[in-house]
């Protein structure tokens, strides 16, 4: 009979079977005009199809933003779909328009989740830089780690996302 | 000037864009002994690398265990990494022995989450099949979604898992 204790999880101790999912495994980079803390590449997500380029990172959000807010740009991934979980039960915002050489500010769509929600974004799918509306709020992210796959747009009108109803 | 009030997200608004990430997105499957439900493919991770074995889905916890625990089996998934990501701040519990054509049960190493943390398995990387503490624990998780992904192994001797001191 084997009788096992468990240990708490570290980086150091978890390293020969894989990664640990945690702010802490990596360095972050200052995101959307700083108001997240990303801490890229934290796992090597390794798919028996040829795939590299998948990250799971999280985004920890360091200046919250509040409603109504102003929209600074859009932005789109050409080179990958995004996904975004909520790492605790929270509502979050996004704002939309789809694919397209630029976005449709006639189509432009705004969501509210329901706490428990998470989205996955299509690739070139148009998008508000992601907000957080408490601090220290944190996202995981599943997205394509690979250069070049941010394009942005700028706004010539002003798009302004209100409280929902 | 563009006001946009935000609507309740559902599937079916957010279907031009992308996929909503929650259990009813999808059909689930009884999954590790019938201890959790497994809402299937919620996303389509879409890389520009050629990509297209990556899989989200969420595991709901539906029998909790408790410890100790005795270990039914270990597995391995041979076609790529598998990450868990607790849903909410809960703490949970891996089991693992490094890659090897038959586990090394005197190598096996047992380890408790901070209740924030999440793991990427190596592929190849034996473990328990996940346990969950509370129903209705929610696992986000990525890994492959390719056929032939997971070996069994059957315990030749009683494996317990303990309460962490």
């Amino acid at each position: 009979m084997i009788r096992l204790t468990p240990e708490p999880l570290t980086h150091e101790g978890f390293k020969p079977f894989g990664e640990v999912l945690e702010a802490t495994s990596n360095t972050s980079v200052a995101a959307n005009d700083s108001r997240f803390a990303r801490y890229m590449n934290l796992a090597n997500v390794d798919i028996d199809d040829g795939s590299s380029g998948t990250q799971i990172s999280l985004m920890i959000c360091e200046k919250p933003s509040t409603l109504p807010y102003t929209l600074p740009l859009l932005e789109r991934h050409p080179r990958g779909s995004q996904a975004f979980f909520p790492a605790t039960n929270f509502a979050f915002y996004v704002v939309v328009a789809p694919p397209a050489a630029e976005p449709d500010l006639l189509k432009l769509r705004a969501f509210v989740t329901n706490g428990q929600q998470g989205i996955n974004m299509a690739r070139g799918v148009w998008h508000n830089p992601m907000i957080g509306m408490t601090a220290k709020q944190r996202f995981l992210v599943v997205d394509c780690g690979l250069s070049d796959n941010c394009d942005e747009f700028e706004l010539a009108e002003t798009v302004i996302l209100e409280q929902p109803r």
